[in-house]
């Protein structure tokens, strides 16, 4: 016998949770099928328990800071292994919340088990088949391991192997200088591992910016060696180890972290089956402005999109998914000014248009160094830069980059900016709170607004005539 | 003989070095006299030892983070009296740059002497007489300690004192909890010191808000004591220590900080005798959109008009007032939209309308709890909060507070809402990332705008229909 909801969630992470709270204003006869284990990614191995290990390596860091001032006399001895074992008790304190609230909440509503397609309206999960006015797809994604290497065992991790970690290896091999490869690989070297980043591009973190990038790659690469440009073969060492290959890099390593990317979790649901189009990755095509997917009554949401894979997004989506699954003309929607923060030390982030992007626009760009400002020098920030992208015919701020201590805050600042629509003339005649780090805004957008057209002439930098 | 120049800058503070570097695009011709020691207020005596001594105590503090996190296994035994000697040496490294910046660069054009008012435009300094087209004054401030009690010697202190400390003292009073008062006095409580805090009036930081004061009343009184609502009395105690009296109030200690605020230099100038209007503190009067005197060739900047007696507000003046010496009709300026940030921990801020005027207005305001974040329970933040004011018709930001760890960084990020006139609808719909604090002004901001008029109905929170 076929059941009838009116909505079906399949997965309780973050984008269906958020989904969910829409739906449920909506109409109580929905169901939330989950493979388990509950508790969202960011929660459970994602964003929380890595920004708990960064916290510790922070600390562990900040010792030396001490010193510094004085206040020590020498670093004291440190437990490094307490990073991950931090971590994991962040994870579980968030992660069994959320657990709780989901199945606590939903009672009957929630299904555990695994979905799987019979028709565009209908799913199969543990023998029983349910029917749905509307289905949202938010099943998440999971980390890359290439096959062969599982070989190695437990010798090999992925970004959540990071918090099981019970000691500190002696060496490590980081395969993928992504935002997760590079946080955590900075982490663990911070940590007392050494460790050696290994990426196939000619960038860390992603950064088309050449300023921004030169000064990651200078900074991240006296911390720890960075072999950037070629892809890594491994196979058995010595003792035990992995020898791991990049071109002209060949070493052993106690363990190897694989950061290559996370992979939607859309295989195996009989997509294809029932007449859905898919992308390459698998992935079913589907309208970003509705989350609507194509030829049938399914809305996508969250990293299965294999799109914006980031929490607010994944955020956005499962409140857009929620709201158009029971609306008849699904209601399109504008998508948020791209915000990307890596919460490395120091911070990277990019806001609004990319690199690449305003430079086939044609926009004015500057930049201005952020570890020159007093504050930076009490802190004893070493090297710190933004870098502003900006429409030359109005002065329109469009996006950037930038590499700071605590640039998460001032990457708000920025991306405020942008969708806010202000122009770097207004920014230059902004309060600057002295001495914030902020003040480096003042000269960029100082500079930026002599580069573009709309300024205040013949007055000084950051006055505006009344 | 009278010597004939173009400006005269009187001081070579903070907002005196502004006044110059617009100045001195315009005419050679000009002399700055100060009376010394060379260095601005700033770096000398003010915000950069300040920082630094409140960085000193952030990482004494955050050695009980380290022993949450399981780094360390107790706080290790630190030197508090590193914190006053950090300062020190950051004070000296920042103003020694400053005052050779100066005395080099100027050469002859520098008079180090006291200048005193001959005429509305005329002065002496060391015998010399020096006419001008225009005078700038920028004279700065200097804390204001009460005659009768300069009799206690060494163990009163002002806030320059703080940093001179050779020992930590085991107790210490502080007399008046303002920005100042507020920062050192925690500072030095975090340090090791028994500090007891005295305000007269029923608040501290000058916090309108209620909420915002309420939770800052709190925590502060958690680390020491807060005697609010009575005026002090000093006397002779036991054992060479200082009896201090407020109200109920009666110990004896080894110091006390006066940190009743500071007075602008502007006595024994001959600014009465040369017929220049002056209010009940001697300053000139004065427009604060051109800086221009009432009735004399003279412009006021920075600190020395007792009106915004901030960094970047004196910086702004004395680019107004080098900008308006030499033109025959002076330009009016907006001035910026207020901000103000006290680097406490947690700190706290203001930004843009303050409570009683929002108030008065007829303001919708909503407030949020930053603690309760995600990254707040990582970080292991106690008690933090944002709250804002709007205007109801359109919603447009119209200011607000804050206290929260790394708040000065938030305070940007709104102060530039509110100035550059953003809506609580388009704050709602901005990019949050997570796990960062400034996810709690998704909160405040999607609260308010169901309370303004303007905002998008009918679409769950932080969506824009396209």
């Amino acid at each position: 016998m076929t059941r009838q909801v009116d909505v079906i969630i399949i997965g309780a992470g973050t984008a269906g949770l958020y989904a969910m709270s829409v739906v449920k204003q909506q109409t109580s006869h929905f169901v939330v099928v989950d493979q388990g284990p509950l508790g969202t990614t960011c929660a459970r191995v994602g964003c929380m328990p890595s920004k708990a290990l960064i916290q510790t390596a922070d600390d562990y860091h900040n010792a030396q800071r001490m010193v510094r001032e004085g206040l020590l006399s020498e670093t004291p001895t440190m437990q490094p292994q307490a990073g991950p074992a931090f971590a994991l008790k962040i994870s579980h304190m968030l992660s069994s919340k959320i657990s709780e609230r989901v199945s606590g909440g939903l009672g009957e509503k929630l299904i555990q088990g695994r979905a799987r397609f019979v028709a565009k309206d209908t799913i199969e999960v543990n023998g029983q088949t349910l029917q749905a006015k509307a289905i949202i797809l938010a099943t998440g994604s999971e980390p890359v391991i290439p096959a062969p290497w599982r070989a190695f065992g437990a010798r090999i991790l992925d970004s959540e192997g990071v918090f099981q970690l019970q000691e500190m290896p002696k060496s490590l091999a980081v395969l993928g200088l992504g935002a997760i490869g590079l946080e955590l690989g900075q982490a663990l070297s911070t940590l007392g591992v050494a460790v050696t980043g290994v990426e196939m591009a000619q960038h860390v973190a992603n950064l088309q910016d050449p300023e921004i990038r030169a000064m990651a790659l200078e900074q991240f690469g006296k911390q720890f060696p960075l072999h950037l440009g070629h892809a890594a073969s491994l196979s058995e060492g010595e003792n035990g180890q992995i020898r791991v290959q990049a071109g002209p890099l060949d070493i052993q390593v106690e363990k190897v972290l694989v950061s290559l990317g996370r992979r939607p979790r859309v295989a195996d649901m009989g997509l294809a089956e029932v007449g859905i189009a898919l992308d390459a990755r698998g992935v079913p095509l589907f309208d970003p402005t509705t989350t609507k997917v194509e030829g049938a009554p399914i809305f996508i949401a969250g990293d299965c999109t294999n799109d914006r894979v980031i929490f607010h997004e994944a955020a956005e989506e499962g409140k857009m998914a929620g709201f158009n699954g029971l609306r008849e003309h699904p209601q399109r929607f504008q998508r948020k000014t791209p915000l990307g923060i890596i919460f490395t030390d120091p911070n990277i982030a990019t806001f609004g248009m990319g690199y690449e992007a305003a430079l086939a626009a044609g926009a004015q760009m500057a930049s201005a160094t952020i570890h020159t400002e007093s504050r930076a020098k009490v802190m004893g920030v070493e090297a710190a830069m933004v870098r502003l992208y900006a429409d030359p015919a109005t002065g329109r701020l469009l996006g950037g980059a930038l590499i700071s201590p605590r640039g998460e805050h001032m990457a708000h600042t920025l991306v405020w900016a942008v969708q806010g629509g202000l122009t770097v003339h207004q920014m230059a005649s902004m309060p600057y709170y002295h001495p914030n780090l902020e003040e480096a805004l003042f000269a960029v957008s100082s500079a930026l607004s002599k580069q573009c057209k709309g300024g205040y002439e013949g007055v000084p930098a950051g006055l505006i005539p009344a």
